[in-house]
């Protein structure tokens, strides 16, 4: 039933926007009653953010190459990967639109950010036990810097997501944080 | 008449988004025929593009301090106080929106972000003359990595655009470009 619902919502989110997304159309769709996936999901805020997580949610585990610089590259490419396929593109500027003066909202479009980068964190944490980054490094801020410039491109400047960004990122990440 | 006609593009695009923006609407708010709009701009994308590159244009002068760090500061500083202002962010989330299919709608989009930092790639091609970052240093990516995270943290995360993100963002810009 979960899953059901999800991929419909992931469906209509993809075709008609938050706006236009409609609970009464997904559960027709997804073969349940409305109630059943109110009582699951109190709002469709709450709706789009789970349909939006699910799509984004982490397929390969996170990567222990044993050093930071490997770990970097390879969680990169897997993010890179994704953003390049263009179902999560269309979403990722779903989420972007959704206004920000709303909590409920705010919450779904982050929840796209948060299901792909919730946990990376722990490979700067490795690092930092491993003294490739100093003790007092700020683990959340090292995968923010690191995706940041991938992020941009893609949601506003177009710029391409190639192997020169992939291998750059990882660079100028290391030596702003190996101080 | 320039003025009234991308005044009235921008207040359509913030108020109906780009598929809702009406050029006789818009025509008939500035107080002039139709036909002197698609003079001026072709299509309604070169309207929506000209309309937000007015917005985020440069208001203030590239800073010229004297120093990499100094430049960096204050540019970042201006262009984080233009993101904080609540109409410039409906307006960077209606240019993310802006479907990528479409290479006139792109253009519109990037027209946010090229018009806020067109040219000031110029601070870092000072710094290299001045031997504070290497000869090879690519300039437009020194832009590019210090103002990502503040774009990242507005566009999807909700973190806050503060003074830790100013100093940091400068910091590892400086330690990422100037090895």
């Amino acid at each position: 039933m979960r899953a059901a619902v999800l991929d419909a919502a992931l469906a209509a989110l993809l075709e008609h926007g938050y706006d236009g997304m409609n609970v009464a159309d997904i559960a027709r769709t997804a073969g349940v009653a409305e109630t059943t996936v109110y009582r699951r999901w109190a709002t469709k805020a709450d709706l789009a953010a789970a349909a939006i997580g699910e799509l984004a949610v982490v397929e390969n585990p996170l990567p222990d190459t044993g050093s930071l610089r490997g770990d970097l590259r390879a969680l990169l490419a897997q993010i890179m990967a994704l953003l390049r396929r263009p179902e999560v593109e269309r979403l990722a500027r779903a989420a972007v639109a959704l206004a920000g003066d709303d909590p409920r909202r705010s919450e779904a479009r982050t929840a796209f950010y948060r299901a792909r980068t919730a946990g990376s964190a722990t490979v700067a944490v490795r690092a930092i036990e491993r003294g490739e980054l100093p003790a007092g490094a700020d683990a959340e801020a090292v995968i923010e810097y690191l995706v940041a410039p991938a992020y941009l491109r893609l949601l506003l400047t177009g710029g391409p997501l190639d192997e020169v960004l992939l291998d750059d990122s990882v660079d100028r990440t290391i030596a702003a944080f190996a101080r």
